[in-house]
């Protein structure tokens, strides 16, 4: 049985992607819940990465820091999309100046063999812990927005072992051995699937799959090694609008627009009209300001972020970065960005 | 007085340029010279990086292997893109596990008043004698290509410091100084066309200009500090054909189609359709394989670069991967993808 939770107050972002008429955009941001803010900062210094994400307390708690700090339109669970690797066995630790490392990655075919389905119930009961918490917490001032990796993202770091500037080696095993690199997709897509169903079930209301690495590979290898697991995921998840993450596959946006998914989330190097007119009206396209803008004086991020509404237009529209805030943003440059979003319907009717 | 040089032999690359009708494409690699070869890694280990490139014996030895190695149907001169800041009075340095550095950056815009456009002849005079060298010794064989990094890549470098995933520091002083930064840019483009000509006054045949981190620009921002100072070297470079490569700037094809340059180097995230229909029949395109897809069976490769030269046409196209060629490469992989060109033709006649 479902918990029941606090009605809904701010329901802009389920309206956009719904494609429901709104009075202007909602607005969040991918790693809202991060670095650039001293309160996250704080629980850093005192706290183990995977600590804060295995503690729904911890997890929570981060998660409202930029609701309440900044006013987005939506909170995004703090958590990894490694945690899926962890589920699936495998041994990842976070080293300093290297980032994410798999300690025992994919090397060879053999090793798919000993990959089960995990119980993710079981295995990562601390996450959906997190979001009835943060459920409980949010009592209904904005939606809770649940995530994972796309299968091709974490397939990379199973099998290149860590970060990567091209994930060679990654590619490498899928342009030698396909089948087997199907085989291991699969297995990624099939407990990405029920992770994200279980977000749901304890109170997820929209989900976002961050498909970071999608842009290192040519258009036929995305259509192979990518966008077939994106779609099973979206085919797939249940009950609340999905919004898919492709970094920089500008190439197949004709594709994702039809691809079922409520939303599409585009980097800054995509024009809105060149998005808009690629991906079709059937879509809620999310972005794509340029992370590093916001290092910008705060008159000229709001000038920029009315001229991005104005371009991507106020429906269908969620109004976010092209990537990732970075962590040497000041707050209040953040919180101009949400600002400037928010004075936008008054800006339009004078 | 211009030293004479045997007349050329293999012309492909510059018939390809001039948009003249060839029977195959030529090919060519970019890092073409480096580290998957067996022979430089042998130097690598005997000589320092700035070594290598500063002294014109082991430049131009470097640069020949590839001809002798592979066959590839130009050479492009073994240098680095930041020699023109070191020109310009920076202390550059290559650090293990890091890369470039540069230990006097732009920090500032005072920093910029003590940089002054020095004489290319004086500074860069090994590049320029190991151009006329490696000239002698190919007797005519393949054309020699020059080269040189964008203005705004080399901007990246003086003003972050260092290599950076988004160069938000040198993205920071162009849009909270932009007069400074075009000040810079200019100061950059004026001495890289200094350079450049200066290249093909030694014998440089075809130049190319490195524009790696160009694709980390949004369209508005590659507009305002990339493209004015590529159409600048363009217009001012004089007597030998151009090829710019302004990596992962798609959305800027329509305008690179019309800057003049006869050349235009693309990633391999590009569809040769979109590219062909974006750039329009001016411009001969120059790609685009996935450097890790050498790392593909060689009957894959064979196979994939026919597929390629399908797509793209055998005329005003050169082969050439989307970046460059990455160290764990085999080397029969590299002479399979040439030999494939090379057996394009009789494929054709079939």
């Amino acid at each position: 049985m479902k918990t029941e939770f606090a009605p809904l107050k701010n329901d802009l972002l389920l309206k956009a992607l719904k494609g429901e008429k709104v009075n202007r955009p909602p607005v969040w941001m991918m790693r809202q819940a991060g670095r650039y803010l001293p309160e996250y900062r704080k629980l850093q210094s005192k706290y183990s990465f995977f600590e804060r994400c295995e503690t729904p307390e911890l997890a929570a708690e981060i998660t409202m820091q930029p609701i309440d700090i900044i006013g987005t339109d939506a909170a995004i669970l703090f958590s990894d999309i490694l945690v899926v690797a962890q589920a699936l066995g495998f041994d990842v630790t976070i080293e300093k100046g290297i980032g994410p490392v798999i300690h025992n990655p994919v090397t060879k075919v053999k090793d798919i063999d000993r990959i089960t389905i995990p119980d993710v119930y079981d295995k990562l009961h601390y996450v959906m812990k997190a979001i009835a918490l943060t459920r409980k917490e949010l009592n209904g001032r904005v939606p809770l927005i649940g995530f994972a990796g796309a299968p091709w993202t974490i397939f990379c770091y199973l099998v290149e072992g860590h970060g990567s500037k091209t994930f060679s080696g990654a590619k490498k095993f899928c342009f030698t051995q396909p089948e087997a690199a199907k085989k291991l997709l699969n297995i990624i897509a099939e407990t990405t699937i029920a992770y994200l169903n279980a977000q749901v079930e304890a109170g997820a209301q929209a989900l976002q799959v961050f498909d970071s690495w999608s842009g290192l590979l040519a258009p036929e290898d995305f259509n192979e090694f990518s966008f077939p697991y994106l779609k099973r995921i979206v085919k797939e998840v249940m009950g609340v609008p999905v919004i898919l993450f492709p970094k920089s596959s500008w190439y197949a946006f004709e594709e994702l627009g039809k691809s079922g998914a409520e939303g599409l989330s585009i980097d800054w190097t995509v024009t809105p009209e060149f998005a808009r007119k690629a991906c079709g009206n059937e879509i809620t396209l999310q972005g794509n300001y340029d992370p590093s803008h916001l290092l910008s004086p705060v008159t000229t991020i709001k000038m920029e972020v009315h001229e991005m509404i104005r371009r991507f237009g106020v429906q269908r529209y969620i109004v976010n970065l092209g990537h990732g805030i970075l962590p040497d943003i000041p707050v209040d440059h953040a919180r101009a960005f949400v600002d400037a979003v928010k004075s936008y319907e008054e800006v339009k009717t004078v």
